[in-house]
């Protein structure tokens, strides 16, 4: 079963996504393109003003501009405020998701308790544990498995290797040993969120592990147990969040973020990647803390300074003292 | 198959747990859960001093308490050294495993020349290669996969989605390109180990990868060929281990720290999250290497002046041995 | 079935693998050990000068030395300029991938339209979607998952839970919501590339992700869309690479190195373990940011006088003007 090929005239793409339509609406176009590549029955889009000057020369029959961009392109195109959320809505008009016939593959195994929603997709190899609620229209990728008792939203996507809902980390000492502490939280997902390769998302302790609306997370990424992801954030691959951990709304967090657990980190907070959060977050704006990477010769000398960074900054102190006695006038001068 | 609900008397939770019993034993109990939110019918804990003020309030019906709590609470309660052991083994009582019949799933894809132990649990997806041999009660989550020859203890638990035995990173140059060192070590893993979802430990090149007992790794581990893990160490998520590094008894591993190849670090040694181990520890204690985050701004302005730590350092040097000349009396005075 | 035994006399090994064969040739050879474990019917190797004692002492019937090391050790052994690229290739020769009949697995679950190449071997519960194209002697480990489209190259090796070909990380922002963009591109693999187990190479969202032939990638790495990975390239376990990063040919990737996104690195670099790199790197030769780890007490302090660097970098400017004014002749003197 090959992809399809959709095609749409200029003037249906206008006609389901808005914009304003100048020129011949009746073009076809069966596939989107960057300006450089696109080739004459694609369409392509300018989303950022440095690629201005490619308008020139691009092969695309049909273009996606800014409004600004009224009245300097021959060929025929829509003007939007968002050019580049345009782009995506026409991709997914030009690339529907192939659903598979029967949605369910008969590899997959899903206990006889398990709820799936209508029109759910469940690829091969996905295994789904008793009591699990799977959304509408939700879309599980191959060789996922999702635990007992786990909500997963409408819409959901899961990519291949996700692991929903596999036990915590809880441990209690005895003597040198470790006693398990039975993980007996779920995964609770809200709708729209899409999950990538191989992430997992481990289920509550006590309480639940909960997953806002419209979550976006990366692949191998770990969500530990007790975690809160507030709606609409956004997390890059690799990231790691210990258990406990609250991360608000619409924040972005950069790849190889890790973050300790039992921290607060408020709406709105963009992390860059590879940041190490292991404090509360209570303002929102862009934290870093990311060692900069040298030629490794100079990170010798910067790593040897940084180790004695307590003595230099000892030394500056007893200079300053020395200096002030040096320029201010004696006692009982 | 939906969980089975464990009701137990606090007389015969005391009966296989030990503690002091305080008031009626007779009470049901069926569930666990914190101060906060416990109810009727379920038992809740208190193992630490801040969560005191709740226990005025708690709707538990029975509580597990430290001894020095003895003769504060009316309700009927269990007195006992560490609570938080306790409350661990109370919720492997009322949260027993789900054992699935059969046990080994028909999907699951097992060499005919692995052996499995007694009561072992295999879930579906589970392929098992030659000669794997897993102990009494181990537990395997669906689609883990298991490479020819690995050795499984008694008890162990694998999450989803893990990975034991695939061939280690071993490769010679010749010329540019890369050419594959068999990997012919097993993993040996101890009795009581657990592994989170995604986690891959490697074979060895030629010798075994070794995981002592009671070993506790995480979710999205990855452990190189060749090393050791001593007996209840502890790893927190998204660690990574490089080959032949050897990790004593007792240690714990924060969250995505990480560890270069060919280091040996000795017993009761706790590492942060984050950290980056590049050199032997041979001393027992807490090792930490995380560049701490800030806003963004301020994070731009240390990071500049990392750069030129060196110079800075030189700097005042110089500026010593100036006030050392300014302060001392001249040569010939 | 479990792994045959491959016997070889030193004579063979040779007439195979070339280099001088000094001593009795028909020694038979049926395993590969280190110095110190070899026994009897073994061969050993010298690969570090620092491991020449042992050739006093150790029981392997025959050795495979450098150049140097000829007419210093009495029992059968073989000259080579590059033991250690030798012991590579003997390796291979006494322990072959051990091929399953039949070479496809009865469960795995290849769409109709995908193309195996011959001699491919594919394992237990690996999915490969449509119109994927295998190349020829590819062997493909358990629970792999290959989305529709992409092309793997001869030879390739996918270890256990390998997700090829998932979705890329793109959405675009509408108000607070993420709208996904279709990922449209596909993953390009060359020839000879081995890729750990449970990592993630996303497809390309308009264009390829591009593996470059030979590249060897270890475990529970992620590799972002549109990046493209050079010829001979290695990458240790835990990396991750953000989308649309370029990393030349012969690079050397350390483990967990980060790469933000939209980045380039030429030819010839090595990334030390753990380093975040979030420019571009122009010239060859190794880089590295790492903070350096120390005891948790000694961290606090450096961590704390790292945060107020740019203050101490201050009174240091001020102090060297106040000793220039100390220590010049005052304006009019």
């Amino acid at each position: 079963m090959s992809r399809p090929i959709v095609t749409l005239t200029l003037l249906e793409i206008q006609a389901k996504l808005g914009g304003d339509l100048v020129g011949d609406g009746s073009v076809s176009i069966s596939a989107i393109a960057p300006l450089a590549d696109a080739v004459a029955g694609q369409i392509s889009f300018l989303s950022q003003r440095k690629y201005a000057p490619l308008l020139a020369t691009t092969q695309a029959t049909a273009l996606i501009l800014p409004m600004e961009a009224a009245g300097h392109f021959p060929r025929p195109h829509i003007l939007t405020a968002n050019p580049y959320l345009y782009f995506a809505r026409v991709s997914q008009l030009l690339n529907p998701v192939v659903i598979p016939d029967p949605r369910i593959h008969p590899t997959a195994v899903i206990s006889s308790t398990a709820k799936i929603g209508r029109n759910a997709v469940i690829h091969a190899g996905v295994v789904i544990g008793d009591d699990v609620c799977i959304g509408d229209d939700a879309l599980i990728y191959p060789n996922v498995t999702i635990y007992h008792d786990c909500h997963i939203g409408d819409r959901v996507v899961l990519h291949a290797g996700v692991v929903i809902g596999a036990d915590g980390f809880g441990n209690a000492k005895d003597g040198d040993a470790w006693i398990k502490i039975p993980q007996i939280g779920r995964v609770v997902m809200g709708d729209d969120v899409e999950v990538g390769a191989n992430t997992c998302i481990d289920r509550g302790a006590l309480e639940d592990t909960v997953i806002g609306n419209g979550v976006k997370i990366d692949d191998q990424i770990m969500i530990g147990h007790n975690c809160r992801i507030g709606d609409h954030t956004a997390i890059a691959a690799c990231a790691g969040i210990a258990g406990s951990t609250i991360i608000g709304k619409r924040c972005l967090v950069g790849g190889a973020a890790m973050f300790s657990g039992h921290i607060e980190i408020t709406d709105d907070v963009q992390i860059s990647g590879g940041s190490a959060i292991i404090k509360n977050i209570k303002k929102p704006g862009q934290y870093t803390g990311v060692f900069p990477s040298l030629s490794h010769v100079d990170w010798l000398h910067v790593a040897a300074n940084l180790r004695n960074l307590d003595s230099l900054s000892r030394k500056v102190q007893a200079l300053e003292a020395q200096i002030q006695s040096l320029t201010q006038p004696k006692t009982g001068d």
